[in-house]
């Protein structure tokens, strides 16, 4: 686990970048737009890209987010991650073991682990991983070699019996992310609500403050 | 630089693998049978595999390879290397930067690099790499995005430039590889010449055979 000295990490809104949607040229300005806009974490997945390139990209985007304090993961290379300097890696059930990432990495390393079964979130309990991605929460055309999508309600149960964050994936945008985090969502990852979007500072800002709204309404109820 | 106690990589007979030619249920199969057979270093290069295959796949070979002395070499995936035990890394101009693959890999590491130009080789040579891939001698279809071939005139004028030691690839089989011990090369990489035959051992043994008379002619004109 992360070295608890370390500041805690805020999962609230957690941007998966997709170099598809915003076109190549424009991923890191993506990228920095929306941070502008409030997000709190960002995710480098890259599939297409060569070893070279995504080390180029990840490295001018970690140093962007290094300057305001927002940790950059790397979605399953591993190789990319240290090379760029990243704070962690996204691993998916197709990935690297998470016990041999975190012994590459070292114990302040970030490591995320995608969940799509009750079975994989039970065996996972024990993992030393950060957090968890729950995917999907609802089908999506973005990533189609999930499972079964956990729903609210699945959400909602999966956190009553875990205390790992919890990262809400799969069909979050302005409809869907207030019902994610009253099931109990640590935060919301989006992609296509900011990759896809003409104006990534806007959307991201609408996100954020469903977020904020969600968070004080949480606060006066309890 | 490898360090020069632990003892000399024997690049004379080098292995690259293919499982799209042995199909991948007999990848690990068509190595082992090749190292019977006489190869005397193997790189794992696979581009499609998910990372999780990739280092099941590159673990189970480095464990047979290890019984029997042989350095087992990733292409580009310096996590797969790293997860899988091998004895290094594999790169090409759009992989990682050999400097960070030897400051995460450490100085006892295997550092092979591919060199396509002159450029480049001259480029390359103040690099702490072990070897050089000069690729492609002969044009090939195995893999075409690589630049115009050297040519055994080529390889031989690199070999006069340089000190480092010279695998030969692209093109190299029964007819080519005698051609390019005669220029200077320490070794020669075979892909289909193992990958695609259907006696691995055997094809390694001829390939091998020849190796070995090559040495010895040398041996008797100097």
């Amino acid at each position: 686990m992360r070295n608890p000295e370390l500041s805690p990490t805020n999962y609230s809104l957690y941007l998966v970048t997709d170099s598809g949607m915003t076109g190549r040229d424009h991923l890191v300005e993506w990228v920095m737009k929306a941070v502008d806009g409030g997000v709190t974490m960002v995710q480098y997945r890259e599939k297409t890209a060569s070893t070279a390139q995504m080390i180029r990209e990840a490295t001018e985007i970690r140093k962007l987010l290094h300057t305001k304090g927002i940790p950059l993961i790397v979605n399953d290379r591993l190789d990319v991650a240290l090379a760029a300097g990243a704070d962690g890696v996204h691993l998916g059930q197709h990935d690297m073991n998470p016990a041999t990432a975190r012994k590459l990495m070292g114990p302040d390393a970030l490591i995320g682990y995608s969940v799509e079964t009750w079975q994989q979130a039970q065996e996972a309990e024990r993992l030393d991983v950060d957090y968890f991605g729950v995917s999907p929460i609802f089908a999506t055309p973005t990533k189609t070699d999930t499972g079964r999508p956990w729903g609210i309600e699945g959400l909602r149960e999966l956190r009553a019996s875990t205390r790992k964050p919890l990262v809400a994936i799969g069909g979050m945008n302005r409809e869907t992310i207030a019902a994610a985090l009253r099931a109990g969502a640590d935060g919301v990852a989006v992609v296509s609500s900011i990759c896809a979007s003409e104006h990534p500072t806007k959307s991201a800002r609408e996100l954020m403050e469903i977020i904020r709204k969600e968070r004080q309404a949480k606060r006066l109820s309890t």
